[in-house]
């Protein structure tokens, strides 16, 4: 028996926040050399920062880090550490991400990019003076199902785009208590940034730039209990429902509705595409499949295609199951998310979706705010 | 062996137009009473008209009724006649309807109303001021599923709307050639008053007044051939695409989308309904379901219900198939319509919906198209 | 205005049986020339025949037929008749079939043929010896979308036939009253009779002749109610669920399910086929739709084909709606039998299905009521 | 910043084998205490073993373990090993899972549990011996919606179960070449006992103990190339296809089908399970989703609830993902298997499925196969 010599590059991570994404970002980190092999390098999992000393030490016996504290400061400063990946709640992106750029670390941070445009566009320049990789957490592009459909929308296949449909769907309890995300000062946006912002992610990725919105957005539910069942109601600060009308540079229209009032519907993320050759169809509760329609079809077969996405012929199907039908988790999206940072670091390319990316969501958002307002279509201007 | 006496009221039926819309009807007259027996009355199909001498009389033969002629006129001024049912292209409804109206009939007739909003009021004013029954063809209203829909918000079971979600895609194809449906003086709009007046129809059925609209109305294939493969390109001269934002006078909010466009849909109507206690999901192509969602459900079996609502429970149920899961297409529709049209008239009870909707539709369509023109949003103001 | 002359061929039809099947089968009559036009030629509604004065004359009046009788005889006797419609519990069948036979009649029978072989086999032997058309009314194998999939199995698209795995689905209400479906002497088997032998029907029309089954017959529930509701409960004489293990003469295997005790489905017919080349699925309850998966398609491009049959290059698509996702209910596949009865005997052409298929059909069941007593396989011995 | 002291009770594992499973169990062993924290005792990945030197180390090192060998009983024999997972080729179980047992390690063994009923039997009274925890990885009983299934069956609320389908569905493709699942010495059963194992594990999870069976085992593809497009051709040794009728201790039928040569079917799990009050359908693709009939549910709101499971009212929802709708795959699945092994273990209850589970497969197994060759009901005895 022999102690396992490790004979491949190393990057050693510091992450900040055990909520759900800390969770999720571990088991990428642990998981992601198991199906990437030969991996492009492999993550440690260093330390592990939460804001109090036992959430600290649990954390990190939970995901497994060697070390941990209670000051994101000590993960940006340690030379050790070659990526710091944030996970914590919105407000402190900038804060963070903009230390460990000068820190010239390597920055995985989650979505939305941060709570205001003026920080989100600090972050940017700060990533892009110190040449750092930096990747924002879109990870529903990823879906091999969602990279399929823009291959096929790359190839030409659907012909030019004509009209897009999107939705995020989810929530429709209206008892159900206040949290972060519904403080303005915490969150920023509410729905739109939360959810919404996949939602417009996923538009982009798809269908190019957009050039104007118009847009409602709404609080149904303005109150809200602290606590589930508790009478103590607090004001949400933010938006719950969120309806955007959109024009593309390339001529086609859309619709994206993202909703927090949406009963039946968890995290329902969809999407219909019509093209001038064809359709493309997805809906993330069946994230394993692609509807696809090729007008090219002979008339008695034509139909819409469902394209199971888990063989070897599909994107990142050298690195996933083994077998087609096997299915694929969050987990394994995160999976792959992690996989993609890591080989652009290790192949020094660039990442994708980056904080520029993520700061050209916030416009749209401003814009969508701005059209909600007056009513108007309001441009959206990427310049900074 | 004894010859069947007729023994109920019967209503003699003018037919008016032998397309899809005329062989619909013909059915739907014969059918009737097969289904919703004892009939509230019998409609007999006494006389058909179409453009020429052969298609009259051939159309007769076809679909069962005992004269024929070529002038709709013939129809209008029969005092045999008691029903007028309009299966025209819509630039024929107005002047069919008025005459039929002072004549004292009973009108059917297909949708849109009318090419223009001034004529849809010139038919409301005739129908109202000769007190005849009047409907007009939206019959997706009428699909079992959706009358369930209905009652399910009625008995406030899914709590007060807040987001509707409509759809009815179809086509795709770039080369299919032009019709009477492309050319403004016959059709009006385009897609929009084809099949966008239908979902309109739904949305107000479902979720009540739209209070007002922000839309594009788009013409994405400029030029179509007068018949298949020709490369004799004409002008389409009307919008083949239709994207609206909606908001309802109830606070709700909404958007629907009407593509002519849409490669892989055929006939595909669809909507989503979410309300403070439920939603509610319907689409055509599974006219026999409903999915519901009911917040009162137990914790562990919430679940979106898909309700089969073939059986003698739901709406129209004991006139339908004797058996839930049988199955209804578009015959059985349009004997639906024709069951509640004939009884509206036995009954002397309000015809729905009637020329008026048809008329409200009308202003919501030009407030759409004033939309798109000026970017702004447009009140839908129903006063006459 | 003109009196419509009838100018194409005319067959009067004598109808015997008012309930769900002579509802259908009225419409059917009325319909089919609508639909299919020019037509071979049109059925007359001449006679209708029911068990009682009042319900032969208002069915009359009801289906639209010129004339009514309590005597079956009377539309057999009638020089004036041409085909002879038997929609009447299946113990009547044999009789009346056989006295149309010899009174040169053409004859549509529902089905299941007969109630025991030995009246099948008298069917056939007096249909064969008058040389009139004869026609049984397994009607789901004229789902254009089962059509369809035909058509490829035919083409060799699917290869050869591996495994078959079909169902029919429905009940599940222990508490339903007894009907004469549940009486030997009138119905025969149960629910091998009454929907099992559909799914068998539609299990030879695709794979070709099963050559022996091992099955299990049952009757779960061995008593019901006269009335609903009613604790007065008697004994259910016949099958109520049905599990058939199946070898075809082509190599292939095949299971078969139909159950009277499946809460939640309604009518549901399904079938999945899996060749050497590709596999077809269809559910009834998606009736517009056949699921088709070619093996030749570009690895990147596999995957069930969901194809809309509703459209004109498919099985009967020139004479159904003009456009594709109209949809069609029981009624339109009524009007599409009734067509091919009626081509059949305008043209001179094989009625299919025919008495003799019922007769087969008749063994099989035969077959697999053995093999649930003796547990053995039973070879399926056609040979009369 | 402070060195992560573990805390918590921990349990060396040593695993053996670096394929599909050696990877999923890889996965599980790191990702199950994020998931389920606190955890009832940590796995630690302390040794790798593969064929050869190279694979054992570049494993160990793609696995995150410390040490690894080429030579299996090194772990065995290691006092440090706390759990033997034995996730080699089915041949290999029985040797390498009675050494670990007499060697007092617990064990995690992929199925079917070995080749031959005679070995599982060796295993089952190995593991009784010595007194480990053994568990057989049938882990789709383990999906969150089948657990669900059992509760609601477990609780009475579908009634006693009347009829049981269940199918796995795979492959199509007849070039693929052989791999060692076609070798009778390594792999046992071929389809049977690769996926039809996991179906006859679902049945009686479900519905308790199978009494008899009646089946048909096939070769539809006798010959597979070696390698893929090769022209040499080696002799299939066991089945791909696989058919099963059977008879419940209950009262109960059912039947299963098994294919190796389902074209589109994707590693296709499904289940269809109805009884006195209700009914219940399963299948793997929509593995998120539980569809439950209730008839208890009033008359006009009956129909298949589509049960999101992703929430924390179900089960495994505590440690899952915190947000309805996000999803699982594979990955998850093996850490609730993972899960629930380690805490047999903690806590020192009855790991589920067993050894002895594994044993009465492959009577039932053996039984299918006489059946087979006899067609006779064969008797599945599980007296050992």
């Amino acid at each position: 028996m022999t102690g396992g010599a490790v004979n491949m590059k190393t990057y050693n991570v510091g992450l900040i926040g055990g909520g759900f994404m800390g969770k999720a970002h571990s088991l990428a980190y642990a998981g992601m050399p198991m199906f990437f092999w030969p991996a492009p390098a492999i993550p440690v999992r260093h330390t592990f920062c939460d804001v109090t000393e036992e959430l600290a030490r649990s954390g990190a016996e939970r995901y497994g880090f060697a070390h941990y504290t209670t000051d994101w400061r000590e993960i940006v400063d340690n030379p050790e550490i070659d990526i710091v990946d944030i996970s914590t709640p919105n407000n402190l992106h900038c804060e963070i991400a903009v230390a460990a750029a000068k820190a010239g670390k390597h920055i995985m941070c989650e979505k939305p990019i941060a709570t205001t445009t003026e920080d989100a566009l600090r972050m940017v320049n700060a990533v892009k003076k110190a040449g750092v990789k930096n990747q924002l957490a879109f990870n529903y592009r990823r879906v091999p199902a969602v990279v399929l459909a823009k291959k096929f929308i790359d190839e030409g296949a659907i012909g030019d785009i004509v009209t897009y449909r999107g939705s995020y769907m989810a929530g429709g309890d209206t008892t159900s208590p206040m949290g972060w995300r519904q403080k303005k000062d915490i969150a920023g946006y509410g729905t739109l940034g939360d959810i919404g912002t996949h939602a417009l992610d996923l538009a982009r990725y798809l269908c190019g730039e957009i050039s104007s919105v118009n847009a409602m957005l709404k609080t149904f539910v303005p109150k809200r209990p602290l606590f589930p069942g508790s009478a103590d109601l607090h004001d949400v600060e933010n938006d719950d429902e969120v309806s955007v009308s959109m024009k593309f540079k390339s001529g086609a229209i859309g619709s994206l509705q993202a909703s927090g009032n949406a009963w039946g519907r968890n995290n329902y993320i969809s999407f219909e595409l019509y093209g001038t050759k064809g359709a493309i169809l997805f809906r993330y509760d069946r994230r394993d499949e692609l509807q696809v329609f090729f007008s090219s079809d002979e008339a008695d077969r034509q139909g819409f295609r469902t394209i199971s996405t888990g063989g070897p012929v599909h994107p990142y199907g050298n690195g996933l199951w083994p077998i087609d039908g096997i299915g694929i988790g969050y987990g394994e999206l995160k999976i792959i998310e992690c996989y993609d940072f890591i080989k652009s670091i290790a192949e020094d390319t660039p990442s994708v979706p980056d904080f520029y990316q993520g700061y050209v969501i916030c416009r749209i958002c401003d814009a969508i705010a701005e059209s909600s307002e007056t009513g108007e279509w309001v441009d959206t201007d990427y310049t900074e």
